[in-house]
């Protein structure tokens, strides 16, 4: 069992030199140079991170979906009922969900953990139970886990990465689950950007304006209850969720492997933004899958400085967005990989500009 | 044999009932609604082109990449040298260009067609021999293409695309390669959107600003030559290329046999455009698979009203940014074959919004 700390301790920075090498690489290869655009941005980043050029192409992915609800939906941030996250979480292991379709079309290994889940979950082979709780406390009145709660979550993250990587995994995905986890990932964005919650609030999973006005006030009032200058950790403790907590040991875990690791949507930044907060090694471990339409997505995509890969108004989470990423992805690879140089292919470069 | 002729009497609108019920589907199943945003489109608009919920999933695709050279390089509007279209069409045929890396990873074909390259090829016996003409006319001179040659064009792609279906190809993609093709794309582009050359010509390949700016002079020059009111073939045989021809024909034979496809970048956008303009019923059928860095690629999606479905900066042309996208479209049909509904599921649907 290997605890955050140790997984923190563990994160190297990525390998500028073989950045540099699959840059060059890249300008060999026939096509123009820079023509592939940001998908040689993923090749270079896939070579930082493995320090191998080519880098190896990622073809045993896990998708880590982890389960949690909220205190805070007490407050009424939600049109959802809270049972729906252990509704889904049955779903998940039944095989109907978006990221169960798109992770069968992609070969991808789903690993669906309950870390937080509020409501009893029938019996389930297919779900790892971890739970740190039932729940999270109502993060607009005190903190939504205790340090202890806090360290278990992160825990479970770490374990479950690296469980999977020890078996092969070789891209690692973020996925989730729970009823009202805009509200807790929006208010991470929102203290540890110092961004204005009534810009940062968005629907989530269809939130009416009124809804949305409420979360932005049960958010102010969270982050209200911190000190200016609290701890990423802290202000996880105080704000997020479980699920989200198991997500930044998670990413963490994949980064002190040297396994990138694509995350989702609102919840997943919110989750590598703690992340990197906490250790900015982490940071060069990460490929942003999708932009969510959530407006704290967009914020927290900008404090990492990571542009996603793909952008097609998705909100529904899971790691759906992150997953469809995957091939993209994948191909960076094989391009570095596979490719013909204008040496070895015969062709001309272009004449020298006159 | 389908003459283009026939192909476009063959198109029938797509199926608008068919599209209802796959958005009613969507609403169904266990996500919030609209939750996965173009994803959803896709899907609606895969059921619109087959007339089925859930639409078939496109599992075996067809990349056509079309090759074809342009008198206009006399005018000095690109820096690499003509025979790279050759060398290129061999790097096809070896299997090291991105198109060929990218086919791989997907599962597609690729048909390598030489319909227009100026110089002498190897004798490959993976390349369609179908060349109309080595290469096309001066546009800013003259016209391209005669009548004849702009139908014999047309009617390889046509050819190529019926072969492909008939084999059992359930979506097609276009790809392309021509040294200098972004200057006819981007006349056509101009000439059929009435938009400014200066505003829309971009670097291609790499080009210089120099070149940029006399490229988008030869542009207008071209243009210069037309009526104000040519027809969309006419302008296309003016100022067009004989592999952007065979597009208009692949793209236009997709559509007769209701199968949908996936177009590329500025040269292939521009055939799309043609497409449309000459038969407005082709637009259901085609799906953009990128936004190439062209201004004129822009344009020309504007024009079509077409979002892509991905954006990464990329500018190599071959079908590369299309070929990527596939995955993505195939996914969408996925979903709505795949998908719980929430009864099926058991999983409670949102409260109403009080």
């Amino acid at each position: 069992m290997t605890t955050f700390g140790e997984a923190c301790a563990a994160v190297v920075p990525v390998d500028a030199e073989a950045a540099a090498t699959a840059r060059a690489r890249h300008d060999q290869l026939t096509k123009p140079p820079g023509s592939l655009g940001r998908l040689e941005d993923l090749g270079v980043q896939l070579a930082a991170i493995s320090g191998e050029v080519p880098p190896p192409v990622p073809r045993q992915v896990t998708i880590g979906v982890f389960a949690g609800d909220h205190g805070v939906v007490a407050e009424g941030v939600t049109a959802w009922p809270q049972e729906v996250t252990a509704q889904m979480v049955a779903n998940f292991v039944g095989g109907g969900a978006a990221i169960n379709v798109i992770a069968r079309q992609i070969g991808a290994e789903v690993v669906v953990v309950d870390v937080g889940v509020a409501t009893d979950l029938p019996a389930h082979d297919g779900v790892l139970d971890r739970r740190v709780r039932r729940g999270t406390r109502n993060l607009a009145e005190t903190a939504a886990m205790t340090t202890t709660e806090l360290n278990d979550a992160l825990e479970v993250g770490v374990t479950v990465a690296t469980d999977a990587i020890t078996g092969g995994a070789q891209l690692l995905v973020t996925g989730e689950m729970g009823i009202g986890n805009t509200t807790p990932a929006t208010a991470l964005v929102a203290a540890l950007t110092g961004g204005d919650p009534r810009l940062l609030t968005g629907p989530g999973a269809g939130a009416t304006p009124e809804t949305v006005a409420r979360k932005a006030d049960v958010i102010a009032r969270g982050i209200g209850r911190l000190p200016a200058d609290a701890e990423p950790l802290t202000v996880l403790a105080e704000l997020g969720g479980l699920e989200i907590a198991a997500l930044v040991g998670f990413i963490t875990a994949a980064a002190a492997a040297r396994v990138p690791v694509v995350v989702d949507g609102v919840i997943a930044v919110s989750a590598a933004l703690v992340a990197v907060r906490h250790n900015p090694n982490v940071l060069g471990y990460i490929i942003a899958g999708h932009r969510s339409t959530e407006p704290a997505a967009t914020a927290a995509l900008t404090a990492l400085g990571c542009a996603p890969v793909i952008d097609l108004g998705l909100r529904l989470g899971e790691g759906s967005g992150a997953a469809l990423a995957v091939p993209i992805v994948q191909a960076a690879a094989h391009i570095l990989d596979e490719m013909a140089t204008f040496d070895s292919a015969g062709v001309s470069s272009k004449e020298p500009a006159t």
